[in-house]
């Protein structure tokens, strides 16, 4: 644990684990002092890029998502591998979905907790310009969806409750206020 | 699965379940037709409040979050029990967490899904108006500050990163949609 936790781990054990998340259970002191247990979800840095076009148009990537069984058009999107940093994975993540290459990248306010009852896992998110299209290589379990929309409108698609994803929503208010729309 | 749905799932197993989550791995054949496993985590829904005053202070809840390893400022929230709907969790975790009963609740934006890459979680926001204050009971395992900002500048907490929390970031800047500022 870090400096300052309120929380005692005593020991912890390794739970499940595949390719993409890791589930382990600790055994804890909780801060008013009873014992406990916590599981916490492991995962790789998540990333989300706002491709936006001179004309103010943002690419949307359309995918049927397992988890929550729907259909969710979000912002270009994607984990880091081990080690790689946020903003390379941002980069390869919106060539492979997209295939859009971009000459200005800027970070687009600081780190989301996404989910911080149950997992450490940390979200990144930037605003890419100056794009270029090339050809997109999604990965093989990925079946996409590529269109833009004008901003304004993805702001209406958050708005209405079109647009569910939280890094997406972040992202497009983020841009909102930053475009001052 | 739901209609429409690309994925197949061919089987089913629990791998790891506490009071809090619960994880299942199925067996898939992905979109694009190769087999695969999904590693999903299942949890309670996640409620979320804005309580704000007459003179359009805002109520945040210091805690530290024990996945993340940090100290988190952010709104009011809360799981909702087994078959609870969102707004009756909502009401039972501003009572509980900040000793606040609301006379106007209103929706804030529709459905969000926090990390949909492994997770089903599902979070709703609230704004809450007409406060009054009690005592507040939290859990036992939860040790929390509260205090109240002016609403502006917990947008400003939003935009210098000091607020992390995505729950808290969405309720935030819709909010400030909502009011314009």
């Amino acid at each position: 644990m870090s400096i300052g936790s309120p929380w005692k781990r005593t020991s912890t054990r390794l739970v499940y684990e595949n390719p993409w998340i890791r589930v382990r259970e600790d055994q804890v002191i909780t801060p008013t002092g009873s014992p406990g247990i916590y599981g916490v979800v492991e995962c790789r840095i998540a990333t989300g890029i706002v491709a936006l076009t001179d004309d103010l148009h943002v690419y949307l990537v359309g995918q049927y998502r397992y988890p929550t069984e729907t259909y969710s058009w979000e912002i270009p999107e994607g984990g880091a591998h081990d080690g790689e940093a946020a903003l390379v994975a941002a980069k390869r993540e919106l060539r492979e979905e997209a295939g859009l290459t971009a000459t200005d990248w800027q970070p687009l306010g600081g780190e989301i907790h996404l989910s911080n009852c149950f997992t450490s896992e940390r979200g990144y998110l930037f605003v890419a310009r100056g794009l270029s299209q090339g050809a997109a290589q999604p990965d093989d379990t990925e079946a996409l969806e590529i269109r833009t929309v004008p901003f304004l409108d993805s702001v209406k698609m958050v708005e209405t409750g079109e647009i569910v994803d939280s890094l997406t929503i972040i992202a497009i208010l983020r841009t909102a206020r930053m475009l001052g729309v």
